[in-house]
């Protein structure tokens, strides 16, 4: 963890949080998330930026799981963004004017480092899901997949504050400081 | 979590999954989830029926990290599920024709539970967020918060491909089985 914080870099105006001793809850890992990206500086800044399929390989004791899926066109994918400190509220992303709210940032870096992305699923073969919308490095941690319902998960009106204050380029959405998915 | 699966049941056409034995990631509650629900009857089924003003409230250690939120319109909520029994991998929705993939339900029992809800943000008050879009009970823990970005989380045009085939009421996007919120 100190190596990976080493690669964030604590820099100036960021402030970070003393981490609770014991752990809440417990995660399993249900499989991984296969890319073309095996370091950080080759990864889309964000899934807008790339159309490449990637694909969700599920372990065989939770492929089962996968039944009902077909015909359904987008997921929710979960996954663990395992190389980000836990620590940092306050963080400096790289090209913004001024340090942000970890909770209002989409960086990797934050207490629990559950990435989401809304994919588009291409087809399911066996444990195997391709899909397109994602970003994040080779061998990622898979920890959920989850049906996308429009009803209820799109805002197509949402507005985020910082953003058009600021102007802020669309490269920005993960905080700069991260670069290395767009949880 | 025997009684909690005891609630669930465990129904005809289910299927389970031996969990590993460990395991591979810890989470830290940040918080807890503040509803109007304290016991599973009494919670909407899904966040399109309530229009209830919940709070989030963040722990103060994690507090700092909710700075710049301010203007933002939408946000991504991620909280534990932790009645949910964890083994299911094919689950028979109450009222569903067929059981169905435990990844294609956004039931709360799954390998790891946790809700995905897109809320709206009323405003802040502190490390206390009002919030519009919570189906979950009271004392949920809140395990993350990002902002909602249109550009890449809004997909309007998305299909879910049971519903359709089934002509699935709204009241099932839980999975019936669940009714406990709206993972």
């Amino acid at each position: 963890m100190s190596e990976a914080f080493g690669e964030f870099g604590a820099r100036p105006g960021e402030e970070t949080a003393d981490l609770p001793e014991a752990f809440d809850a417990g995660l399993y890992f249900i499989g991984q998330v296969r890319t073309p990206w095996t370091v950080r500086s080759d990864c889309p800044r964000n899934s807008g930026q790339s159309d490449a399929v990637c694909t969700l390989a599920v372990d065989p004791r939770f492929a089962p799981a996968l039944r009902s899926l077909a015909g359904t066109s987008h997921l929710i994918v979960l996954y663990w963004m395992d190389r980000a400190p836990r620590n940092l509220v306050v963080q400096q992303p790289r090209h913004a004017p001024r340090a942000r709210g970890t909770f209002a940032l989409r960086s990797p870096a934050r207490p629990n480092p559950i990435a989401v992305s809304v994919v588009e699923l291409l087809d399911i073969e066996g444990g195997r899901l391709r899909v397109r919308g994602l970003d994040c490095l080779d061998g990622t941690p898979l920890l959920d997949i989850k049906p996308y319902f429009a009803s209820t998960d799109a805002k197509p009106e949402a507005r985020v504050g910082w953003r058009e204050a600021e102007a802020a380029p669309e490269a920005e959405i993960n905080g700069g400081a991260a670069g290395r998915g767009a949880p």
